[in-house]
């Protein structure tokens, strides 16, 4: 058993929802373990448990203390391994459920928002050993200091999996969600979407922060650090889902790999004193205030008065917070908000080798009359602030332009690369069913 | 602060089930902390959460495997704690909720009915020489072998409110729950029940036993024997409520303190072979299959066959449980089984040294036309098995026979030693409101 190799699957909250899914769950489970594998799962709170402990916090109090919100929000995944046990346990195998706490997830005692400083995997390796089926809590830890649960805060359960993978030497940590894989674009957008076999880590992690949600970016950062594979997969059909892989590891790549979109809001400080520590002010109160910034964009002042205007995007969640933490500071002529603005982005790690992707965005969107009102770039993406109506526009024009969609590649790529990967819809899962 | 009296409050289901009644519970909590006292409080899971755990249960899996059941089940507790904590909050106060195995409460690691074997409990109090007020999740606690999450079943709460007291040399432990304290007969029959100002350990186990369900038989067991005075409460009034205290704390007894009632089921092993060890195996098979037996007669054989009756009382839940274990040891040429057969008890430490009281009961239910079909006693209880559907008059003329209603006790003891103390139902609660 020692040497057999481990596989770290993960099941988010809508694939242990109901009695059905977490069976379903259970199955895939024994499947892996079936095919000589020895598995840790690492399971979400069930649908929207989470949601519901949080308004049952907030019925009782506005503003809920951060510890006791950690050790209520521990209990939904806690809920959900329990379950999935006994499903395992009806199909014959030895299950065992462990608290983030118990499978030795070490963190740091930010509560809500707790970062991992250490997996103690003893426990967990234990049990595989007597021949076990593991079950974690997702999303939780132990602080290290006061021994009090904490959670990870948003796309915590993804980075206990991968956490866990690494802990382990495990080979891939396979995610589980609701869609069949990361794609070109957003299919409910765009019709021919591209599922795409394989990404790499940056373009997962450009795609993640640009508005692709089937990873959490956080996952993405630490399974890259330990150079972890992803296998992100549906738990509701069978399908080979998108590999998410070091770049050494993906074939040569065309300029432009996807087309991600999001909506935030906005926040402009006009008239600003242009002085050096400004800029270091205005982030270090947001910072303090726990918004976190996207695109920043600060025009230089031409003006005798060396005033400057410094715009930012926010998620609209953190839109009142931003304002409040700025109101106080008395550093501009004014502050407008946005409430809801369009991103698009173009990511792709060939960009870098392919000039002209810049020039090709731009034309894109003008041809179309949709007006860029700010833009950022990195290596390998480029991303445009536009008005949020424009957004399913700017998708289509942009995936076309780059010719993401299956048709295109079909026809462009004769050699098979980038052939597209997307099961039929009536494939047999009898694989799974059976099991 | 170390040395200011502490005081455990233990609040049941329907204590903490809505948001108000958790800021309820949180207003008394600091109550007692404002009158100097260190706060240790113990919570039941909410209303039904428990039920509903147990229902998801059952829809994942038959036959649900105990240590994943006890996962499960222990997350309503910390759920209950964890918003009471934050109400507390929100009242200016500094409280944490502790996990029964943050607690310290060591089990044995019998799945979903674990024993207490220690309570270690210098995290609680660390706590409280830090000035906070401690909650702990109920009815749970960590097995010390395996370092698995462990329940203690039916009764647990207040087992584990009694255990921390008696650990922490609590003076009292408080048990607040939906009714006013502990009444010489259940209110919803006998009109003019009195709530019992003061009962021994004794009394209230023998109450517990055989119907009463105020305060659990185990919890009351644990209380006796490490000397801990509990003292039975309503969470949505004020008002004295109910000491259970050592026998030589309370005064001289009239004969009997109260009448109780229960259901339970019966089954009868008729034509069992009089032999050496028969019963032995009987009650040995009824153990294994944990079912919890009451009242047991045995008829001695007058034949010349050399064959008995043996005839026994177990609660409804468990008639089937017993019948399976029974039917395969073949002792017995007939097994009957009676589903639901009423029990009525008079209970009192006086009994002892007052005779007659057996006669008593036996010619009250006689001339009341009430058939005895079973007796069972005990130096501080009488016992009769009777049809469920006489239960509601048996009570009565019982109550009634013994002079325990509110209006004969004013009537006969001018002394005052049993006054009533009922608090008038429009009693003024603002002691407990305004805290």
């Amino acid at each position: 058993m020692a040497t057999s190799e481990i596989v770290v699957m993960k099941f988010g909250g809508t694939s242990v929802a109901e009695p059905d899914d977490i069976r379903r769950a259970a199955r895939r489970i024994v499947a892996a373990r079936q095919a000589g594998k020895q598995v840790v799962a690492v399971l979400s709170a069930r649908g929207k448990t989470t949601d519901e402990l949080v308004s049952m916090a907030r019925e009782v109090s506005d503003t809920p203390a951060a510890r006791e919100m950690d050790m209520l929000l521990s209990t939904g995944e806690r809920i959900s391994c329990a379950l999935c046990a006994m499903a395992i346990h009806d199909l014959g195998h030895n299950a065992i459920s462990l608290t983030g706490s118990q499978a030795g997830i070490v963190t740091d005692s930010s509560h809500t928002r707790a970062r991992i400083l250490d997996v103690r995997a003893d426990r967990i390796r234990t049990a595989l050993t007597e021949d076990r089926i593991v079950l974690v809590a997702g999303f939780q830890g132990v602080s290290g200091d006061s021994r009090d649960v904490t959670t990870l805060g948003r796309g915590g359960s993804d980075t206990t999996a991968v956490a866990i993978a690494a802990a382990l030497g495990a080979e891939v940590c396979e995610i589980y969600t609701d869609v069949r894989g990361v794609f070109s674009a957003d299919p409910r957008l765009v019709e021919d979407a591209r599922l795409l076999p394989i990404v790499s880590f940056e373009e997962m992690l450009e795609m993640a922060a640009s508005g692709a949600r089937v990873l959490q970016l956080r996952s993405v950062e630490y399974a890259r650090n330990h150079e972890i594979r992803m296998h992100c997969r549906s738990s509701f059909e069978d399908g080979t889902g998108t590999l998410v892989v070091s770049e050494q590891d993906t074939m040569e790549r065309p300029s432009v790999t996807a087309v991600t979109h999001a909506e935030e809001a906005r926040v402009t400080l006009a008239g600003v004193r242009d002085e050096p520590g400004i800029a270091g002010r205005v982030f270090r109160a947001l910072s303090e205030a726990n918004v976190n910034v996207d695109m920043i964009i600060q025009n230089e002042p031409v003006s005798v008065e060396q005033k400057a205007d410094l715009s930012f995007t926010v998620e609209a969640d953190h839109l009142r917070d931003a304002s409040e933490a700025l109101g106080g500071l008395g550093i501009s002529e004014r502050l407008e908000t946005d409430e809801r603005v369009g991103k698009v982005s173009v990511v792709g790690a060939g960009m870098r080798s392919h000039p002209g992707v810049a020039a090709k965005v731009f034309e894109t969107l003008g041809q179309n009359g949709i007006n860029i009102e700010m833009i950022a770039t990195s290596p390998i993406k480029i991303s445009c602030v536009i008005d949020a109506e424009r957004i399913p526009d700017a998708v289509k024009v942009l995936h076309e332009a780059f010719e993401l969609g299956s048709e295109a590649v079909r026809r462009e790529d004769p050699t098979g690369t980038h052939r597209p990967v997307v099961p039929p819809e009536d494939e047999d899962r009898s694989t799974v069913e059976a099991a």
